[in-house]
């Protein structure tokens, strides 16, 4: 499956966290490690739906990252891959495939990132480029950003 | 896009056309150009429905065919990939993503295959195994079913 897993006990309700992963007012606000920030986000949040979440470096170069919607449960799970840049073109390279739950615990929420890649030579370099680190910095910032939302 | 096409106008409803791309126990009857045959068919037909086709070889070989549907308008539209073998289950390689709409044209129906990929050498290899003879084919067995049904 090769696929790499964030999963953490956030101490907001689920809706707060779907929020934060849908609405393009919060992305810029917690989805790239510092100093790295988002100079824009689009989310058409539905199956078939396209999202684009341009990253932006220290030095002002920009990334934009491309994707589509394949499952959308609202406040429970969503679900999309960059294979597709939109609704059915196939993107320039297909490299995962993240698979987002949010459940209640305890008055918390059990949030999971599941992020599957279609090969060993994906999963390792996505791995190597600082997987766990950089999604859990930005986790940490996403329970700041819901503690205000 | 790396795309190849099938367009035909077809003498049967659109109804038909969409069922027997879709209904287990009409698709062995057309989707493979014989002497090839279909010893298994099962589909689960809505957005990350899982499909299998088996395809059986003159000389009883089997190659089984696992797809995921990602859009699904009754009658209308049916979009489906091999990138994924169960929703959301990351395929061996995903090679391509077929769209298929029907359309009423004079009382006929306008089908249109668009099958799309993500590399230049894997459309250049489709279009070599036989897309247009292959899929040609197995539409001339398909016009033929659809008089019956």
């Amino acid at each position: 499956m090769y696929e790499l897993t964030l999963a953490r006990l956030i101490d907001a309700p689920r809706e707060k966290l779907y929020r934060a992963w849908t609405d393009p007012a919060l992305i810029p606000l917690w989805f790239c490690p510092k100093p790295w920030g988002v100079s824009k986000a689009e989310t058409d949040v539905r199956p078939g739906g396209a999202s684009l979440i341009v990253m932006r470096g220290p030095d002002g170069q920009e990334f934009p990252n491309r994707g589509v919607y394949l499952e959308v449960v609202p406040n429970e799970k969503l679900v999309f891959t960059d294979a597709y840049v939109a609704a059915w073109e196939p993107s320039e390279k297909p490299f995962m495939t993240a698979i987002l739950t949010f459940e209640d615990e305890g008055g918390k929420t059990r949030y999971t990132a599941r992020v599957r890649h279609w090969t060993a030579e994906d999963v390792a370099q996505h791995e190597a480029m600082g997987f766990e680190t950089g999604w859990g910095i930005a986790t940490d910032q996403l329970e700041e950003l819901v503690k205000d939302i």
